[in-house]
């Protein structure tokens, strides 16, 4: 395997193949979700799921197909996703009289029904979300990052005041940075996408921005204001209390299955796949050392701790495979094990165990009748230890002094020069298309998002007129 | 709403509009899967993933899109799929090279996969269970039970043996039987499909099949033995400890939304939608009656079972909406809840509660310190009071004595005349496709399955020619 620093991207693709999370597939842009992969995707399910289901959202299921016809009705979302639409024409032996879309997001079809079921303001707020596949014919692909189907969740919602969308709106961004912080252990930058960056269709588009270990930007999260734009486009109206039809409000919110990208990309390292403890499909790996075959105390000790943890529910493994020890630690190493315990002949007469972190250098030991308890501490340590070193990562590589575009070329040739990444930017911005162009075209760097109020110290001048700023953005190449 | 009775298929549409499960979509043979029908998919899913889990069976994903090529590799599997095949032909403004076909089933797309997986036979068995989205062009569509598009689960397993994938095909119609009694209390009839009933593809096809109460039979789930066909299709091949390379033996088994039709069609009755509880999205309704809202000690009642209830893991919900008592009653039985609790003023008085299942006319007085205890017990009763409810109507109609097919068309005649439906006929046959047409033609029951060895009393003759019969067949009717 070649180091982060060598080549990342390689690095990056090597580290998901070695964990055996993922395939290539024969069908374009594709990729298959191996067990080990999908099962990240589930703990993710699991604990989204329980948040929404806390929220008052229940899930629900429509339809993959959309008629071109309901793309019309919203003209920026048309704009938006036409470029990278697949399309059913024939079915059946016959050539459909109308085309339909795989759906690359579902607000039109969601949208079309939201406007059937809602009468009045007793029907209100109306909160759904679905779990599901979607289609984005994309040119360079990338796996986990950026694939023609992934999975996702989208939620939709329908209110009957600005305000309160605007609340559900921001109050799902707040749920998707604890989840992405707590489950993840990725840090997360909130705030709002720029006019350019918005979803198209929204009025108001705030992200969660992640930062990888080559300093490029992972946008993570989305939670979209749709003032009426999709209500008007859908004729979704409700019968206030006045007994007027008026226009509802609406937003959309979703996650993917990019979040597994960026978790790989901020916690792995040279020898593989890095997983937070909650995260890991095998939490836990148990290995036998020395002459273990000849002393069959030692498979029964194991068996009694791994008993153990089971009942606790923690996801555990046996590797009791003919394999010489050092090859089983390489193997479960690559694959992102968080946590293994060694017992040999000796460490039995010592009545120890050797426990080994994943992403700790020393090992560990413990008493035996210490185990379980020590495993289950150690697991919460290394959850909060992974989140504190991405954080510490983050603050070493953003940069809050760079006032100029000159500068900010400078800065990237230096660190360039340096074999270093480029890392963050916090710059002023006056709010302009031109400049925010500008900024992409003379150093890569894109706009990430805008901090909301009292998260960063404001810049006071734009990084490309040094007029007074508008705003106060990140700044960052972005997958 | 109409009765049963009066027009079967009317009654089932109503009963899943009334109870907000679906709703129709402008896509063409595709439904909406309101939160209250997702739920019922949401928990089919938890029970079957919980067992195929402790199997071994792991969950991945595989593309949606299928090149057509993977299609021309398995004669069979192309012929029975392609007449229902919608396709991608364009996509991002340009004509694909090759059409991409929405899968109908994965075989192709997972059993390419797998010949690259296995090497040797250290690799296998092989076991993946994947939960999607499938499509397939009916022509005449039916909400949950026949659906352009629908959603399932479908598992794909390889082995080194005959025997072993055998065994492993059998195992999961045993899963299957004994979930879709236990969870949805369905009773099923587990048999073989004849040829001409066969997964396309497939060496032996088993199934479950259930009898609604129209008496018309629906497939509820299949489980395919695939020898060494697609093996020979997709190249799946394993060095042996002989160093041989050889084929592998498949299998692949599903269940689908259709399940949901089928436990509304067993279940419900002319008041609405009846479900299990162990699948109801609501298992415990709590109704305030009499003047309740001047007596707030009726409320606090009722929240401290709610909290009792909720705390031990039931789905409950307190109806507080102004409506009239009567009212809510009959919405909630519309929604299929298993069990009422209501309390007035005088039941306060008396410290009882009553409790009215859905399924049994008679409410029942319960002293309130022993409403939870009860609330735990009841349900359990009503789901296997509805297991034995389905049983009995089966056994009711199912003739096992007509033997050839002027009897057979008598019978249905007679029926038919006294407004009763038909029921299922167990026959004998010669096991030719030329009887198993004509028994079709003449009287539109196709054969269900052939019932395992020691299950049925055999039948000696062909309902068709007289002559001994080879095997011993279900015959019903079928959605």
């Amino acid at each position: 395997m070649v180091t982060r620093k060598e080549d990342f991207s390689r690095w990056y693709l090597d580290t998901i193949q070695q964990a055996d999370l993922m395939d290539y597939s024969p069908v374009r842009g594709c990729m298959i979700f191996k067990p080990n992969g999908y099962e990240l995707w589930e703990h993710i399910q699991e604990a989204f799921n329980k948040r929404f289901k806390e929220e008052g959202v229940r899930n629900a299921y429509f339809p993959m197909l959309i008629p071109e016809n309901f793309f019309q009705k919203e003209k920026d979302h048309i704009e938006g996703f036409s470029p990278e639409l697949p399309w059913v024409t024939e079915a059946a032996g016959e050539k459909l009289e109308e085309r339909l879309a795989l759906r690359p997001t579902s607000e039109t079809v969601i949208g079309d029904a939201y406007s059937r079921w809602i009468q009045s303001y007793r029907d209100l707020p109306l909160e759904i979300n679905q779990w599901a596949n979607v289609f984005r014919w994309e040119k360079r692909t990338l796996p986990f990052l950026r694939t023609s189907e992934f999975l996702w969740q989208e939620g939709h919602t329908v209110h009957a005041t600005a305000e309160e969308a605007e609340a559900r709106t921001q109050r799902m961004l707040d749920i998707y940075a604890e989840e992405v912080e707590g489950l993840l252990a990725i840090p997360v930058f909130k705030g709002e996408k720029t006019p350019s960056e918005r979803f198209a269709g929204a009025e108001r588009t705030y992200s969660i921005e992640a930062m990888m270990q080559d300093t490029k930007c992972v946008q993570a999260g989305t939670s979209h204001y749709m003032g009426t734009k999709f209500a008007e486009a859908f004729d979704i109206r409700y019968l206030n209390p006045d007994n007027e039809h008026v226009l509802a409000y609406t937003t959309s919110w979703g996650v993917s299955t990019r979040l597994i990208g960026a978790m790989i990309m901020v916690h792995s390292d040279d020898q593989g796949l890095v997983l937070p403890p909650r995260m890991a499909p095998q939490q836990v790996v148990m290995i036998p050392v020395g002459p273990w075959q000849k002393n069959p105390e030692i498979m029964e000790t194991l068996e009694k701790i791994n008993a153990e943890l089971r009942q606790r529910g923690f996801r555990t493994v046996i590797d009791d495979s003919d394999n010489r020890p050092g090859f089983k630690f390489n193997e479960w190493e690559l694959r992102g094990a968080p946590l293994r315990i060694e017992i040999g002949p000796r460490d039995l007469e010592n009545q120890k165990a050797i426990i080994k972190m994943r992403d700790l250098e020393d090992k560990e030991e413990v008493a035996l009748d210490q185990v379980v308890e020590r495993v289950v501490e150690a697991l919460d340590e290394m959850q909060v230890r992974l989140l504190e070193k991405a954080r510490a990562f983050n603050e070493a590589n953003i940069y809050t002094n760079i006032d100029t575009l000159e500068e900010l070329e400078a800065h990237i040739k230096s660190k360039r020069a340096e074999g270093e990444y480029p890392g963050w930017v916090l710059a002023g911005w006056d709010g302009t298309e031109e400049t925010e162009a500008l900024i992409k075209e003379r150093t890569g760097f894109t706009t990430r998002n805008i901090p909301f109020e009292g998260m960063v110290e404001p810049k006071s001048t734009c990084i490309v007129t040094g007029k007074p700023s508008k705003v106060t953005v990140w700044l960052a190449r972005a997958y």
